[in-house]
């Protein structure tokens, strides 16, 4: 049994975010189902391990985190020697933290509706809400333009190598490539090869690999 | 002038938070106001400062940053040395990324709603939507519940001592604790003594006096 632990399915945008972490850095760990379809995130003893019911939540020997891009903080701190930096320092780390706040704050909810009403609400047989599609798109366009123009200056989102601050996309866009939300990134060179370059990480395909068999 | 400028004003929770960052810190900065009331925040030149056209924007030196928590994990780490630590290391920083990540992700959607009907809107002389207001008094109940538990087992958020976890709270409590959404903290001694201890921090003293004077 591995030291580390995560709680949660790999279904799960924010579940998926610590794996590819994970398998950024090359460190094993055990995969502890949740069964979110009969409410198991929101009894204990799940709850004592995140307490606000969502998942994932993560254990690495005695400690006990929640909160996705917390864990791939420390992740990305407590073994910086090993597999992609996926930080930088001084300066160069403030610019990398400004972008991980775009995605958590400017891109992460709206990509999330679409992703809720395009991707995982036909998978589990539901109606797509149009209006609330249309509000989005229109709104992920707005940042989609902003992340065409930082791409433009910077290969990355945070600056000249990979770091979290692209990593955390990769579950929504991963979504979102495979509905009708990839018209928004075709028309924009930049983002287009931005998405395919962190598609093609080993570690990202790594994930899906486990994803698809599950 | 001080090599630090602040774009914002102080009506606004993000700039707020930068600025009690900065007095915790001691340091100087220029606070260069931004007529939100015309649009400047959504125009050039300070679209090229905070491309989401948000305010604050922040210059040290050469460097310009945006998003408040991104600003204000910079400011705590460059430093480091001076004022109060606001940071730890190791599992401890673990443990203040996640209740970094609570108030970010759990209580501030929910406290910026209540905010905006219950304190700004009627700054501003705009109707209260009474719906939303009960939906989100509902929801910050819920967080506040587990702010309760936490505040038992800890003295604060991050751990026994004061850190960015706690501060980034500060211009959304101030706000809730002069409207009824005050009835939600006083039935939960732990988050009421959390309160009262952070507002009577002298840094966050100073950031009203400068308030309160424009």
């Amino acid at each position: 049994m591995a030291v580390i632990k995560v709680h949660g399915i790999p279904l799960s945008t924010a579940a998926a975010r610590v794996i590819a972490c994970l398998n950024e850095k090359g460190l094993e760990f055990d995969l502890i189902p949740v069964d979110m379809g009969s409410g198991e995130h929101k009894k204990e003893p799940f709850l004592s391990l995140s307490p606000f019911g969502q998942v994932p939540a993560f254990e690495d020997g005695d400690l006990k985190l929640f909160e996705s891009r917390a864990i791939t903080k420390y992740i990305a701190q407590e073994y910086g020697d090993k597999g992609t930096p996926l930080l930088a320092s001084g300066k160069e780390m403030a610019i990398v933290s400004v972008w991980m706040e775009v995605e958590a704050h400017q891109y992460d909810p709206v990509a999330m509706k679409l992703a809720w009403e395009l991707a995982l609400k036909p998978h589990f047989g539901m109606q797509v809400d149009d209006a609330v599609v249309a509000e989005n798109e229109e709104k992920l366009g707005k940042v989609l333009d902003i992340y065409e123009a930082r791409l433009s200056v910077s290969k990355y989102l945070g600056g000249d190598v990979f770091t979290l601050a692209d990593l955390h996309h990769l579950p929504t866009l991963s979504y979102l490539m495979n509905t009708q939300a990839k018209k928004l990134f075709e028309p924009r060179p930049k983002v287009s090869a931005w998405v395919a370059d962190i598609f093609s990480r080993p570690a990202w395909r790594k994930f899906l690999e486990l994803r698809d068999q599950k």
